[in-house]
Formats: C-alpha cells, structure tokens, sequence
C-alpha cells in the first residue's frame, strides 16, 4: 500500500467510525457520551462493517439480555417474587390453613425475614404454590393482569413501567443493527412472555428463563398444558450457558448482565471466537434507581465487578452513563 | 349488500384463492394436483390475505415440522440410530469389554434383534454410550462429519440427500409466506442443528427436539458444555406441545408429521383458536420409499390416520401426492 492509499484507507476506516458514533448519537440519546457508550457504538460498527476483520453476518448476531436489574429493576425485592406474594393473598381465602402455616404465615403478614429466614425451601414453597396447578394459558393471564394494574411501593408506577429507558434503547439499536436480541433470565419465561412483547419488542420465542414442568393434559377433549410443583430449569449462573445453547443453538457475540448471575453468560459469550461485547450495569444510583453491588442479597455483583476490571468488560455507571433511569423520567 | 357488489365480492375473493393456487403452482412443482396440495395452499392463502376473515400476522404464522418420516426417510431405521451405532464401531477400539457386554457386543455385531429385544434399556444405554462424554461443539463437529460421509445402504446417498423434495420446496414456499418454519422432532437436537440450516433452512434457534443434559465446565479456563448421560427432554408424542412450549412460546397454526408420535401436536394445533393446517404424511410408496403406517415399529400411524380422517386433516399419499420423492429423482 503507498502513502496515498493509506491515508485514503486510514480516512475512510475513520469514516466509518465517526459515521457509527454519530448514527448512534441518535440511536442511543439516554446515553451519556463515555467508555461504555463509545465501547457499545465501536462494537455495533465493527462487527456490521461488510468487508472488515470483525463482520459478523447477520444470523449470528445474537445478543442476550438478564432482566431483573438488566432491563427493569429489582429492587426492594425481585419483582416475580411480589407477584408470587401478591398471588398467595388472591388465594389464601381458599387456603385457610396458610394462616398457621409457614412460609405462609409469615409471607401473608408480610413478614420478609422469616420467609427468607426459612431459605431456599421456602421460597420454593412460596413459589410453587403462587405459580403452579393453573395452565399455562392461564397463568399468562394471571400475569398479564398483575403487570397492568400492581403498583411499585416506592414509585407507584407499574412494573413494566419501571423498565430502564437507556436499555430500551439499546435493544432497538442492537435490533436496527441486524442483531437478534433474547432475554436470558433467571426469572420464569412463563412469567416474561407475557409481556416481553409490548415492554421490550423481544417475541415469546427470543425469551429464555427458569421454568417448571409441565404436563400435557384433556380437559373436555381440549389439549391444555398444567404447570406441575417441580422445577425443570434454573436459568441461572452455569444454566445461562445451557439455557443459550438449549434455546438458541448458537453463541451470542454481546451479552448484557447486572450480577454475578450473569458472570458465566458474559464468559460464555468471551469465549466465542470472534469480536464480542461483554457488559455490566452497576448500578450506582442511591438518588434516581439503587446503589449495590457487592454486599447486596438481590443482584450481587462482586466477582463479575473483579473480573470485568480485570477482563476489560465494559461497566456501565448508571449514575454516570445514563441520562435517564425510566422512560417516565423524560420531560 | 347489493348483487353487483355481491358478485364483485364473489369475483374478487375468487381471484385470490385462483392466485394464491397458480402462485403455489410454481412453488410446489414436486406436488401433484390434488386434495393435498390444495389444503395446504387455501389454508396459506387464507390466513395471509390482509383483511380476510382468516388472517394471521406474520409473528403468529408458526409452522412445525417432525423430522424423522416428515421431511426425511427413516427406514430401515432411524437414520441418528445409525449414528449411534457408527459411532460405537468407532469407539469401540477403545472398550474391549464391549465385545462381550450387551447391547454393546450385538450393536457392534449389527445384529439388531438382540439390541431391539434389549427394550428401552439397551436403546438408551447404547445412546449415551455414543452421544455423551464430550463437549457440545466436539458432537456437532462428529455429527458433521457423519451426515458428509455415512452412506444408506439402500440407496448409497449421504443421509442429508435423503430429504423430501416436496417438503423443502414446502418449508420455502411457506416461508416466502411470511412463515416461521421450525422443527419438533424426537431426534436430537444437537444431532439436527449442525445441517439443518444447509439442508432445510432451518437455523439452530427453530429446532427443537429432545436433549441430554448438559454442564458447564471449565478446561483450560475455557468454558465449555459438557454432554452428560442423562436424558434432559424427550420431545415425542405428549412432549411436542411441552418443547413447543418452551422453545417457542406460541401455538403453532400449522403442523407437518407422519406418525402417531406427532398426534400430540397436531391435536395442540387443531385446538387453536384460528384457522389452522394439521398434516399427516402417508408413507405409501414401496417402490419410490417405504411404504408403512399401522403395523411398523418405526414411525408407526395408527390412532393418527383413524383421527386425521375423522377431523377432515390433511392426508399425503406420498405415492399419489409426490411427483419426486428426493432431490436427486430429478432430471
């Protein structure tokens, strides 16, 4: 190559990135300009750049999201686990011996630290009997009618209201870009599909969660499917990467997580071949969402937060880095 | 409505299934003219016809397909039953004692009858010894290397070639009608994923079928999914609707099988609020295929025929309905 054309290929590979940021400036406009815009923006170019040495066709641009505390929040507490408690008051009239009984006792009086005094057991106990014995179909109705009228104790908002603005753009960018964007959570798929659609644009099929088995059924000669008290998958930790490849047969090249839940996802997708994008939101927001991080019981992010610094995973600072936390926050 | 309009709208609602019909003519050349053909192109018209009574959004047009007899050949056995037994000759050499251990020792001696009289046990036994032990991305490079080598002994075509030529044109034309095509098989889903995208068009994320489980392990510090010897999923009969489920999220409004394996999600597809499409393929063609239905041990259609002929489903009489039954019968 001589000088000329060097400085015609430096320009025109300049080109391209300053036209990605500025495309992006649009796409993203929740987004502080920083690292972890600027990683996010270089990433979608190189990768969508016809004839660079990052390209990834199309199919296989895959990237995957966590929700709770990816997507929405969730905090005080997970926000399925409000729906399950919310759920065991709609049914405890038919359940009177709850009243003596715990975890049920205590999760009706709203008495947090004995239901989580009780651990895993009773919370699977509380989970099991607030989520299951219904069909799937009606349990997504069930859902559908939470999500659209229980309201948040501190914002008063609904719950898909309290989606992260900033991420929602981010999906539609990813979208705008060729890419296939999936929920990979720990919460129930049963519990997300239902509205995932509308909140997030992801379809039922791009959701991947935790789930119970289910049985296949005749109720007056009509095939319905019966959520069963058994758990058939916890996607978390290790799960995501069998979830992943369960669900989607290939390796996302951008995974999105707030927790050491996520830490295997983003190791998974680290270890693809190719150019890919690993990123944590940190949420460091006391004022305008929640600051935690290492000490916290829900969304814990210590050895993630350790091997991103040491990894160079790009950290989102939501403090920093986001304008806005909810789309009500605007105007 | 007055008769001139009535006679319009008699004219114009003829004119689109007459179009849809000659359309249909050129994309489903391997079909014959027939009761067959004509269901399966009214019902595409229908449900894409933008204002009828029947249309369906693209989202929602979810086709499934059964693999094994639906859209290839499965005789004289199950072709991933092959792999399997390929397998173990490989391995073989480094288990002496299977020389002497059943089902091992008949497998390798492929005497079949002795490893069929073995029931389930031996099947399974003989499934994990081949299919496990290894890392997901080491099976799908063995899978890949089988399906590019093996030959069938009747015909001395690579397993992929004997696909049905109506059903790939079938799985095109249904896409080109903004449909979804996936598959629900019982086969394996990390067997089908490595050439179901170059065979069928069918990418990893629309294949669904049944499943070890898997781990997440780390060698080298890379993470990697290790096949374990335990059965995660079987996706037949009462499983389908469970995997479509899981994997999809939506009711499918249109579904392909051959056998009463697949009676299960075709009566989960009739039971959709819509219009819908439920088709048996009728293994009829001793010369050109196999010919088998009630009495076969391999994709045996017995309730499935008695049901479909009750309910008005589709029947294809592959010796009447198909012109070619594979790729290379052409020219």
């Amino acid at each position: 190559m001589n000088r000329s054309h060097f400085v015609a290929w430096t320009l025109s590979l300049a080109l391209i990135f300053v036209g990605a940021i500025a495309q992006a400036a649009d796409a993203l406009p929740s987004w502080n300009d920083g690292a972890a815009k600027e990683s996010i923006v270089e990433f979608v170019g190189r990768v969508t750049t016809v004839g660079g040495p990052d390209y990834v066709a199309p199919a296989e641009r895959i990237a995957t999201f966590d929700n709770d505390g990816t997507l929405w929040s969730e905090q005080p507490m997970y926000f399925q686990l409000v729906f399950a408690l919310d759920r065991l008051s709609v049914l405890a009239a038919e359940h009177p011996e709850w009243k003596e009984k715990q975890p049920f006792k205590a999760a009706l009086e709203g008495d947090m630290e004995t239901v989580i005094a009780g651990g895993k057991h009773a919370l699977l106990e509380i989970l099991m009997a607030s989520h299951t014995g219904m069909s799937s179909e009606e349990f997504a109705e069930i859902v559908q009618d939470w999500v659209t009228t229980a309201k948040h104790p501190k914002t008063g908002r609904l719950y898909t209201e309290m989606v992260y603005q900033p991420m929602l753009e981010l999906l539609k960018y990813l979208r705008a870009n060729g890419f296939k964007t999936y929920i990979v959570s720990g919460g129930g798929i049963e519990f997300m599909r239902p509205w995932a659609e509308r909140v997030y644009g992801i379809p039922p099929e791009q959701v991947v969660g935790s789930s119970v088995k289910t049985s296949l059924e005749f109720q007056n000669g009509k095939p319905v499917l019966i959520r069963l008290p058994e758990i058939n998958f916890i996607d978390d930790k290790a799960g995501k990467p069998v979830g992943i490849n369960q669900h989607i047969g290939r390796r996302p090249i951008a995974a999105f997580g707030n927790s050491d839940g996520d830490l295997q996802m983003l190791q998974w997708v680290a270890a693809g071949s190719g150019k890919n994008l690993c990123v944590f939101v940190h949420h460091t927001d006391s004022e305008r969402e929640w600051a935690y991080d290492r000490d916290s019981s829900i969304g814990r992010l210590d050895q993630g937060l350790d091997e991103a610094k040491e990894r160079g995973w790009t950290i989102v600072d939501m403090s920093k880095d986001w304008k806005i936390i909810y789309p009500f926050d605007e105007g």
